[in-house]
């Protein structure tokens, strides 16, 4: 299946640590579009290992994630307004 | 058609007016889930009518805007992980 997923990871209690092990870890398994936005191709377990990975850094109260799942790539078209390369994929 | 549309504006060059220009657009357009993530059902005429409000706005050297679209939301699973609401948008 092709996945999008992006985050928004409170600043409050140590944001900035689970921000950065949120990034590192999405980025084993999908490619880093933007800022907090993740794209790709993934299986049904690796999107569970994924999830299982996640959840030790994902502070359910402050944190969100969400995922828009579709079967295939090609039923979601992707298009780009202002910059396209991410200024922040070769820092981390 | 049915989109999901990610915005990363940059601080510089007073992007916090930026963002905030860019968060009240999309709002009148689509929903707010997320930090900087709107979805919505929308017609190509209202999506060209967003996209000439928002070029006013977007810094196409700093600012980035990534849209998915769909052809139908059917075609496109949400999933939560974490926190569902989104803080922000009782904000502005």
């Amino acid at each position: 299946m092709y996945i999008v997923l992006v985050y928004d990871v409170s600043q409050e209690d140590h944001g900035t640590k689970r921000w950065s092990k949120i990034f590192k870890t999405c980025k084993r398994y999908l490619t880093h579009i933007q800022n907090s936005v993740f794209e790709g191709e993934i299986s049904r377990a690796q999107l569970a290992s994924l999830q299982q990975e996640l959840k030790q850094y994902i502070d359910p109260e402050l944190d969100s994630v969400i995922l828009f799942k579709s079967r295939q790539e090609k039923w979601m078209d992707k298009e780009f307004w202002g910059r396209k390369d991410d200024l922040t994929s070769f820092i981390l």
